[in-house]
Formats: structure tokens, C-alpha cells, sequence
């Protein structure tokens, strides 16, 4: 029924591209169907994938939804702050990431995002419906746009969301490789990481510039001491 | 479901008032229950009425959804910038009004209210399922609430309904006695004094001024003009 209503109030919103990862419904039961009404072909054409990097696959930018506020080890804004930036020229296509309707996103899928989205609501029972929070993200993303204060960063491009994760990629397998992470505790240290760089927001630029460091890093690793010539592109 | 969903999304945002007029659904379901979550004491402690004006008994403001955006004989406000004036403490207690998942609020039950409100939606498929429509006013009265170009009249204090109510029965009565309405076409006729009554916003003086007008001039037909003594409260 979730992704049903979902479809349905996305298309009431001018929203049509609707990724699925890795779902544990069929989107084509009478129950989603009925509840699409008039959006079934946005059930029909919707993409399923794995995992949530497959999903975000030619986004630039991405902010993740969580029911979660307190505890959480990331800013949390609220819609009206945040979804106006998914927005802007320079950060399309984009994406808005929404868990599961019994536990949200884990702390690993949130990290997949740039920005994090609580919606306010009451402390006696906090926990939406699935659909009823893409309902109102939906209805904020179609709201005309506010003048908002600049982020530091926005004149800039963002990186596709594939290159920054081809770049957690490089680091977690570098910092493994120099022994700094264990396999064990790869995941949550490497959390930490993302959480640094997706609140930077990163742009192609910079990505390229971080993933030159550590290819440097890698290639000076891997030759004894006597070899190594200085890359131009090495920074301390 | 519909009925379920409502509840769960007030209770997430704060809200536990429920009426129900002239319901055509079983808010005791199984399906009203499971949407419902851990909302079931708000359709528990709901009111059903028959009439809309029941359901506003003891309000002073009203505000109405509809679906409708075009050919509407009133003016469509959205919920930014309508629903805050619900929670004015000059406005309180204050009601929001839905209308029926198929075809929403008729233009009769359109006239109940203040305000009126579309939530801009695709013209391709405008048309949102209730909880969803619910959801997004309750979010938008959650909102902190954001100074507001003040209208005409906020200082004052609005008339509780019923006694607004009374007023265009008093009205009504009073039209029909003269020749003025006809019993066949009366209530269509009706409708358009209520929208500029109610657009007006009406402050209790106010109705007990209009009120005194029509029972004296109800007065003055039902005596014969050479025993006419001419009322203080009487205006032109």
C-alpha cells in the first residue's frame, strides 16, 4: 500500500521517477495498484535495484529522510530548509532517499547523502507513515521556491554522487591497506568519513582532487622508499 | 483506511480533535485500526455528527479543503499561507474541513467556512487521497509559525459559527418572508451571501448588529406601517 500511495502522491506533485531498492513488496499487487488510483504507471516504470548506490546512480545530489532526531550523528534540517536545494540547476538530477516504513535507513544508508531531513512532529508519537512523508516532502519539493540563505557552497558543481562513492571506495581500500582500518571495523569508521565529506558536499573538482592524493598515497605505499619520485599532484 | 490514516498523521502532528459528520465508513474497522497504528484512541474519542454545522458547534474560525482549482466561486488560498490564521488565539478553537475521498466538500458544505484552501498539486492528476491531503495540513500547521501580512481585521474577535449560522438562518427566513428567495431556488441564492458573509470574517458585534437589522425589519412588515415606531438598532 506504501508504494502505492507513494506513486500516487508523486505524481499529484509532478514527480515520476521512482527507484526501488532492493523491495521486499510487489509493486504490482492489487493493493499497490489500488492505492496508485491514476499513478500506476509510475509503479509500472519504476526501476529496481540493490542497493542504494545502484539508485542514486547519476544523481548529484542527495538528501536522505530519517524519523530519527535524536542520537543522530548527522545535522538534521527540516523539509522546508532542505528540499528547495535538491532544486537548484546545479544540483540536478537529484534524489530523495526514504527507509523503510518499520525502521527507516540505517546510519550506513543515510551516509549515502549529502543532507538529512527530519520531519518535526509530535514527541508523543513521532513515527510517520511512509507515504504520508513523501506526501509532505513531495508537496515541499513543489512549492514555489524561497529565496534562501546561500550555503557556503553553491556556485559550484556537486560531484556525482557515483564518483564520491568510487572515491569512499578508494579511501576505505587504502586505509585498509595501510592497516589504519580493520576489516571488521571498516563500515562504522568509514562512516565517519562519508559523514565529513557529504556535509562538505563535494564538488568534481574536488573529488578528483582527494582521489589524486590517495592514488598517490597507494602508489607511494606500494614502492620502496628509494623509488619514489614526488608527484606534482601530491598534497600533504 | 482513509479514516485510520488521518488519525495516525494528527496524532504525529499534535492534534487529537477528530468529527466525523455523517461518516459512510466503520472508523472501528480492522482496516481503520491497522492504519491507525498507535493513533486507535483518536478514532476512539472522535465525535460523529450529522451535519457540518454540528461539527463546528463551540468554533470561532473554518477553514475548508478542496480539490477544485478552477471554476471555484471562492477565493483558493494554500495552506502556508491559510492555515496559520487557524491557530491565532483570537481564531480559537478553530476547525479544518474535509471533504469525501471521491468528490470532496460540496459548495453547500464549501460555505461552512472562512477560508478555503487548494494545496497546488499537477494538473495532470491534482487529485490527492484525503490522508494524504490531512498529512500536509497537519504538517503545515506544525510549522512555526512565520509573521503573516496581517488581514483587515485580526484585532477583533471572530463570532463563534453557530451564532453565524443562526444569523443566515435568521437570514434566510427572513428573505424567504419578503419574496426575496423562493423555496425551490433559495439555498443557491443563499450560498452566495454566505461567501461574502464569510469572506468577511465576521466578529461577534458584528452578527448581533446584522441579526438586530433583520429582526427589526422582520418587525416592521409583520406590523402594519401606522404602528411603526422606529428602532434605535434600525440601519439604513
Amino acid at each position: 500500500m506504501n508504494v502505492g500511495s507513494t506513486a500516487r502522491v508523486m505524481k499529484n506533485f509532478g514527480l515520476e521517477h521512482l527507484v526501488l531498492v532492493n523491495p521486499q513488496c510487489d509493486r504490482f499487487s492489487p493493493e499497490a495498484m489500488k492505492m496508485a488510483v491514476h499513478a500506476k504507471e509510475i509503479l509500472e516504470s519504476a526501476i529496481v535495484v540493490d542497493t542504494i548506490p545502484q539508485a542514486l546512480q547519476g544523481c548529484v545530489s542527495a538528501i536522505a529522510t530519517t524519523g530519527r532526531d535524536l542520537h543522530c550523528p548527522f545535522p538534521l534540517e527540516t523539509p522546508r530548509t532542505a528540499l528547495p536545494w535538491l532544486l537548484e540547476p546545479t544540483n540536478q538530477p537529484a534524489a530523495l532517499i526514504f527507509g523503510r516504513e518499520d525502521r527507516g535507513l540505517t546510519n550506513e544508508e543515510l551516509n549515502y547523502a549529502h543532507r538529512f531531513v527530519h520531519i518535526p512532529s509530535s514527541p508523543v508519537y513521532p513515527s510517520l507513515n511512509l507515504a504520508s512523508a513523501v506526501g509532505i516532502c513531495c508537496y515541499e519539493l513543489a512549492q514555489p521556491i524561497q529565496p534562501q540563505p546561500t550555503l557556503a557552497m553553491t556556485s559550484t558543481e556537486l560531484a556525482p554522487l557515483e564518483l564520491v562513492e568510487a572515491y569512499y571506495q578508494q579511501l576505505e581500500s587504502f586505509l585498509l591497506d595501510i592497516g589504519y582500518l580493520y576489516p571488521h571495523t571498516a563500515n562504522s569508521r568509514m562512516e565517519k568519513f562519508r559523514q565529513i565529506y557529504n556535509r562538505a558536499h563535494l564538488t568534481t573538482n574536488e573529488v578528483a582532487m582527494l582521489r589524486g592524493l590517495f592514488r598517490q598515497a597507494e602508489w607511494a605505499i606500494n614502492h620502496p622508499k628509494s623509488q619514489n619520485s614526488p608527484d606534482p599532484n601530491q598534497e600533504p
